[in-house]
């Protein structure tokens, strides 16, 4: 059965999401990364940049096991494992690794930082909110207008590329974008929203974390520790 | 001929480089980024994001043009393309695409705001400044412990993985970063330099780029027209 290293994060969710949608077994192993749980010499032989979401598929390719880090390598894995969610033609393929990259490139990192700046930092600094706020409303606009001609992110089918964009969507809220200024990109959100083995799968490790980051969490997570702990 | 849509920066510079270790035939079209050319409704439907590198190959799959952007899908296009640069075998193969994916979410976009905090933005933030020149560090770690182990970043061959992420550490000095102090990252990095088809790569457009951002440069990339283009 697949192992699952992970926490109920956006690039967790993804994993997740697509182990359900594909009907995999899997067992999740919490990472609690606001104590620190990254920094564990046993996890970091698997996912050595300290992050969730890693697998270890115990029955890898040619029958030996496999670990791998990188949410967008994961998908791939899986993808791979399953000959689900991404298309065997070559063309269709490509289609869906750019939009793939799109989310690992942009989506994610800035996205990222716009949550980090807008409620994680501990100072309130005006340029860098702006910056990552802007950046998110630039990026909503670039998926808007592609879903304005493409029923899903790469193309006429659903694929890897919607689920690693999906989850981090979610939080909008903290992005300082308004969803329903991007109709296009919200019907494709409203819709995947809908679907079982995505609700099953942002279910997943539901509870485990805190609502909100605490003193020890911001510490490990945005200060020292994060610099020292190698 | 293989048409790309480039500028002498980091992520344009992996394509180049690759495109010369691969020797394929490809004709340069500068997309001058500081000036706003990105942003030309030609190039967006090329690259919807409005970045480089993109590319065009009349001789794509099934004998039909493609069009792709983001550099980890050109990447992956052209080691399938020619079956050069990324391993065949199933396990060695998501070796490669777990480092093309932390290059993709991790060193671009990190060192990325490195860049910017430390060198383009108008205003000097300590905050900003400390947290990517940190995160620049702990990712040099990370690079560095691994290739303390392995001769490159993703096994025992040169990949697309370490094309993605050498040209990102040609700029160490604006990342706050000391390279010497990464002995085994140091030793990687002088030997991808010496490669004659690296040295060509990054020779790509030379000088078509002002060594110091302008006041224009700074608007169009940093400023309002990022977000009014579209
Ligand atoms: N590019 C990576 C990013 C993973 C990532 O940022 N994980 C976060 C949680 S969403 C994490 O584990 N952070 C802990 C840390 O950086 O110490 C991926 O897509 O898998
Ligand atoms: N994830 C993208 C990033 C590409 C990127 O950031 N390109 C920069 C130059 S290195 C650019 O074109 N910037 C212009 C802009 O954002 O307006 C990739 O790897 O291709």
């Amino acid at each position: 059965m697949i192992e699952v290293y992970s926490w109920p994060t956006p690039n967790g969710h993804k994993v997740h999401i697509m182990l359900e949608e594909c009907g995999l077994p899997y067992r999740v192993i919490p990472v609690d990364i606001g104590s620190g749980a990254q920094f564990e010499p046993g996890f970091l032989t698997i996912s050595p940049n300290n992050k969730i979401p890693a697998i270890v598929d115990p029955e890898g390719p040619d029958g030996k096991p496999i670990s791998l880090f990188e949410s967008g390598a994961i998908l791939l894995y899986l993808a791979g494992k399953t000959g689900r969610l991404l298309p065997a033609g070559t063309a269709a393929k490509y289609e869906v690794l750019q939009w793939l990259m799109f989310q690992m490139g942009s989506i994610g990192p800035m996205l990222g930082q716009a949550h980090h700046f807008r409620i994680y930092a501990p100072q309130k600094i005006d340029y860098a909110i702006e910056r990552y706020s802007k950046e998110a409303g630039r990026l909503y606009g670039v998926m808007n207008k592609r879903l304005a001609a493409s029923t899903y992110i790469a193309g006429k089918d659903y694929s890897i590329a919607d689920i690693a964009i999906f989850p981090w969507l979610r939080s909008w809220k903290n992005q300082g974008v308004e969803m329903g200024d991007y109709p296009h990109l919200k019907g494709w959100f409203d819709e995947i929203a809908r679907r079982p083995a995505v609700q099953r799968g942002v279910e997943v490790l539901a509870g485990a974390r805190k609502p909100l980051i605490d003193e020890k969490a911001r510490e490990v997570l945005f200060g020292d520790t994060q610099y020292k702990r190698h």
